[in-house]
């Protein structure tokens, strides 16, 4: 396996690098600028182009699979092309939010840890710790677990009362995070649910959590950084569209860039 | 848009056919005979024969994603091949569980209800509301919702008692069938929890569930039928492994057949 980014190793780039930044590649075809042709090889420049710009600014690149697997048969390889050009040192996801029954689990795990050698794939809890534990006995990689997301459907059930009291999503942080270790388990945490980032941070102390939702959902950098950042970093700050499509004419690089210096800007506060 | 079987359809040709059973064509290229080279190819050549020897048998069949994303390039292509393999008047559903925001939730809606075509797809709940209303906007389509899945790990978060004493899946499948209606709503219900199947009846009484674990996994055929069915049918139970892997020689078609009419004979005291 290629891909190998230790709790260590991410910690330190993220304090070389003073920045919780990821970008999220979920690269929409019908959604490219106006000077690139609507077919997958463009989706492949689209994104070397973002990686170009973005990739002293971040440390991590989450590549959301909807809108691979929307290119049909393309989808596969131009996932992979794009993941062959990132940087070596930077943690990359693949946002792919599965959860099945063990045997279908390990093939998913197949799939992404070893065809597509990701860091890290996205997972969701609902049928718990079996659906989960074949992921987690792939040593390097993690499984990053969905705990509080950031869109309004959160409170359908994730926000649900439980008898002692607790949330539904507390539940879920506290009984899968015994499923494997702070060094090959994340949670994530939308950034529109920053006031509750710092009860969640009290219930583990020593998780990285992936934030989506600072850009064009629009929550709270300085609060989620004051609320969920530790020592160690602890957090890895996701914004998509806002960086993607800041401009859909011939400067989308330039424009891209200047919305990943401005998230970078509102970061440094964390150090 | 050429696949659209409504509920009155589907109806009909279980009755018709006096069968509920849907074949899951979760085929590992890893296990497939000793007779077939391990080739995406191969995988398609598989799939016709299972499909040759069962379609009388049965209404429905499953494709279970992870099982052709472990093929990586090739799955997709792989897929495709396979549904238009399949009969026109067979139920065809994309086994992914998925479940993400609005705007990705679109995107997977249009991978499968529009490149790949099926019938349905299933979508884990975790996310709430706004996670399923994309595909719930494709007219004549189907999305089918984890309700009470078939692994152990049920226990952990589905099987929750929440403030009213309720569990969460009941919640789940109360709040969620609000969303759409029984022409374009199911539920997952594992024939392992067959005993709640009664009492889960009583809250839905007209939806379609889809019901795993009979095979493999053991569940009790008599207690899903007398629990879930109804005068319309009510029920698609999937038997995967049990089929695909009835024999690993020359004879694996003979034996795959001969299990799923073991099967339709056991459902046959549902009509």
């Amino acid at each position: 396996m290629r891909r190998h980014l230790s709790r260590t190793q991410l910690s330190t780039l993220i304090h070389q690098k003073k920045t919780f930044l990821c970008v999220g590649l979920d690269t929409d075809i019908n959604k490219l600028p106006s000077t690139f042709s609507k077919t997958p090889k463009s989706v492949v420049e689209f994104n070397e182009s973002i990686i170009e710009e973005t990739h002293d600014l971040c440390v991590s690149y989450k590549l959301n699979l909807a809108f691979y697997e929307a290119m049909g048969e393309a989808g596969w390889d131009v996932l992979k092309r794009t993941i062959e050009l990132l940087p070596e040192n930077s943690f990359v996801i693949a946002d792919a939010k599965r959860g099945d029954i063990g045997n279908t689990a390990a093939m998913y795990a197949e799939a992404f840890f070893n065809d597509l050698d990701v860091d890290a794939i996205t997972l969701s809890p609902y049928m718990g710790k079996d659906s989960i534990s074949p992921f987690l006995d792939y040593k390097g990689k993690w499984s990053i677990l969905l705990g509080l997301t950031s869109n309004e459907g959160s409170k359908d059930f994730q926000m649900q009362k439980l008898q002692d009291g607790s949330y539904l999503y507390e539940q879920v942080l506290k009984t899968s995070c015994q499923w494997g270790t702070a060094d090959n388990m994340m949670y994530v945490v939308g950034a529109t649910q920053a006031s509750s980032l710092s009860s969640i941070r009290k219930i583990l102390p020593e998780h990285f959590f992936l934030v989506p939702g600072v850009g064009a959902q629009a929550g709270d950098m300085a609060e989620v950084i004051k609320n969920g950042s530790t020592n160690e970093g602890g957090l890895l700050i996701n914004a998509s569209r806002s960086i993607l499509y800041a401009s859909n004419g011939k400067d989308f690089a330039i424009k891209a860039r200047e919305e990943a210096v401005r998230l970078k800007k509102q970061m440094e506060s964390g150090f």
